[in-house]
């Protein structure tokens, strides 16, 4: 009934949904070099209205799309979820942090559609001191209601369940607070399994589990900074989030489909959560839009029938292909982890790692003599190969032809990351005034956004 | 069926035959401060005839012991295990290191019972170009015989398999080689797994496996110095064999025993090699030895009815004890991973990992303030607890009476591994007339064993 693949993940939700490298779709930025950009909340940019997101193809077959949970794909009006293809959304632009001071900084809204019904720590409450709140709750009887009503008016949909947890600061509701032997991210992890464990059984329970895609990743490594509390492991792999290695980049990935998917069955296909943009949209009878590059691949083949396609995955920082992988093989032709100046603050992306000339605090170009792993036998990425050897040589006369067709045929999108403007941020979203909760917002004074790594 | 615990192990086979540490066993070294000793060919010491080996008990009830593989508890006639309880044997003294040439030292004779039948690399050939080799098929082939024979004979036994596989040179037998994605290592892992498969396969087909206990664990972590063409890795744990880090010490542990052992559990119970000692005694309806210190646990409860003990474990590297577990805690009171000397020639215990002030190249003293890691949360041993805090103290407070307690009761048995001799070595074990294999051994010179880390 399921399927467990290895997946490559982009640092962005906007791949997930457009099916496109960021680079590409606009979720980047050209202020500085390799660059990790996101959404806080004063950023200027987000989702282009030229951007086709899944949900808006998947309506031509009559789809009902929601979302439930954190969008991160822009927080101003016209860049929310309803304006780009969801009919229904309950969750919140950001993520969950905070409590912020509502003069400097305010809260992060709650939406249920178009309206906001609160914020976090204020109506949505986290108490970072015990970890207790009941959101990932919330969120799961948001989605089973969805799917209950679907399944009973017989529509088909499209559930984008994207709940917070386990993203720190880490929380979880009482009935797991203490329950793991993990800690408070044990917890956290524990509810999140319990969740997917209760809409599997509800799609079941509704007769429809054999009519249902369910895939279930995540959209980066642990963020070993915030660890051990407020973080999970990357197991053998190297380093974590906001890196290139595949402690960032790599996540376990989980199909299910119940009479469609093999039980059991393991693929050693290399995905990306790109593919989930065109496979969705295979399983469904659509094409993908014809008019620009999509980068994912329809992988219904590997997932109905085990088959294998042999691909390329491309690993960018911003503006720069730092990586890339073939078969088993990557190979880095930037290496950064992050600056000596963050470091030496005590950011540290890699703790307890270090590969000489790899975890690199500058960054480092190797475009004329690449690193190269061997993922199989070094899926830790710690024993470059030695530049004399056939392998090396073989290996990269493979990758470079790919690497060159790629930046060849590479269009960047407009970089939506690059302005700042503390006046955007969420002052006073729609139904504020409803709410009695609208607040002033500053003069308009808009920045370059300041990446730090 | 099987129960899967987490095994923390002792550098020393010697530990898991006799139930005892090292230190009070005699397999440990004086001539320099925590070093990890072993038993090369030219070793002068090994078992002591005054040690009681698992086997010796278990002839009491009549059991028939044989072992089939490595024995590495000495290699001189007196230490060989025909001497020291067991009834069979098929294997060597010292693993399949070589081919060595015959005039400085000799390859490694391979014994049937108390005769050798040829050495390795002459007559037990291994292919160290192409990796080719029988020689887990020849002990797989010796262990089903042996199982048949006993069924047959409705004669209890003991069978302790200590295949070669997977230690470097790495090889596999020609039905294996090229099989896994994991290149030669893992052909070997393959090979090692269909064989405990085919073990499994014949008890069950003799229909004794529901009287037949079985137990899977290996002796340490993966040699990451031989990595990664001619080794494992050890996932998310820090560093590798040689040392008393998690990457050192903790193993896979698989316990088998239809009918008695509930199939799929999980323990979270804490281990040692020692255990099985008096576990197999246990079973067998014995006692352990009373004149002496035992440090194995009868884990027999945990098995049958997955109760919980706690317990300590004590890490040691030759004559100290370099680490305690107490429950999650594991207190440093010395650190060494290697010395710069070795470290700078390219030997490296912890490739690609450096925790400050843990993975240390000088042997560093924390006696009065441990580095304690909660291993939990951070399996990894990569973010010492801070002293500061109240978990650090009621930690500590708990581990050091239990240290105390440890090194009050602890008398230390001759070491055994101090003294070297080139005259020792297996120039003419007994049988190499009858094939005409007797070679000339130099003229005795003992001198201190030199261990380098």
């Amino acid at each position: 009934m399921d399927c467990i693949m290895e997946f490559q993940l982009i640092l962005s939700r906007a791949s997930l949904l457009t099916g496109r490298l960021p680079v590409r779709n606009g979720f980047y930025t050209t202020n500085a070099h390799a660059r990790n950009a996101y959404t806080p909340q004063e950023i200027v940019g987000g989702i282009s209205k030229d951007e086709i997101l899944l949900p808006q193809v998947l309506k031509k077959k009559g789809y009902v799309n929601k979302i439930i949970g954190k969008w991160h794909l822009g927080h101003r009006t016209h860049h929310l979820p309803l304006e780009h293809g969801f009919d229904e959304w309950l969750g919140a632009p950001n993520c969950h942090f905070g409590p912020y001071n509502n003069s400097d900084r305010p809260n992060i809204p709650v939406y249920n559609n178009s309206q906001m019904v609160g914020r976090y720590y204020e109506e949505f409450e986290i108490d970072k001191k015990t970890g207790e709140s009941n959101l990932t709750q919330i969120y799961l009887k948001e989605g089973l209601d969805f799917i209950f009503h679907q399944a009973k008016a017989r529509r088909p949909f499209f559930l984008y369940w994207a709940a917070d947890a386990t993203h720190a600061p880490v929380y979880a509701s009482k009935r797991f607070l203490g329950k793991s032997q993990r800690g408070r991210y044990g917890d956290a992890v524990m509810e999140l399994d319990d969740s997917v464990g209760q809409i599997l059984n509800s799609l079941r329970d509704l007769g429809i589990d054999k009519d249902t895609f369910v895939f279930f990743t995540s959209d980066n490594g642990a963020a070993l900074m915030s660890g051990p509390k407020q973080s999970g492991s990357n197991g053998p792999f190297l380093c974590g989030k906001e890196t290139t290695f595949e402690g960032g980049m790599r996540e376990p990935a989980i199909a299910w489909w119940p009479g469609h998917i093999p039980a059991g069955t393991v693929s050693q296909q290399l995905g990306s959560v790109m593919d989930l943009f065109s496979t969705s949209l295979s399983l469904a009878g659509l094409n993908v839009p014809e008019d620009r590059a999509i980068d994912g691949l329809d992988l219904s083949p590997v997932l109905l029938n085990n088959t294998h396609v042999n691909r390329p995955i491309f690993y960018y920082r911003g503006n720069e292909m730092m990586a890339v992988r073939l078969g088993p093989y990557k190979a880095h032709y930037w290496t950064w982890s992050n600056s000596w100046e963050e470091f030496n603050q005590g950011i540290d992306f890699c703790p307890g790692q270090e590969v000489a000339g790899v975890t690199t605090h500058t960054q480092q170009e190797h475009t004329m003599q690449p690193i190269i792993f061997h993922l199989g036998r070094d899926p830790g990425e710690k024993y470059p190969i030695s530049v004399l050897t056939k392998e090396y040589q073989d290996a990269l006369s493979r990758i470079t032809p790919v690497v060159v067709k790629h930046k060849n045929g590479l269009v960047p999108g407009l970089p939506q990351l690059n302005m700042c403007d503390l006046a955007v941020m969420n002052w006073a979203p729609p139904g504020c005034e409803k709410l009695g909760k609208c607040l002033k917002a500053p003069k308009s004074q808009p920045w370059k956004c300041d990446w730090p790594h």
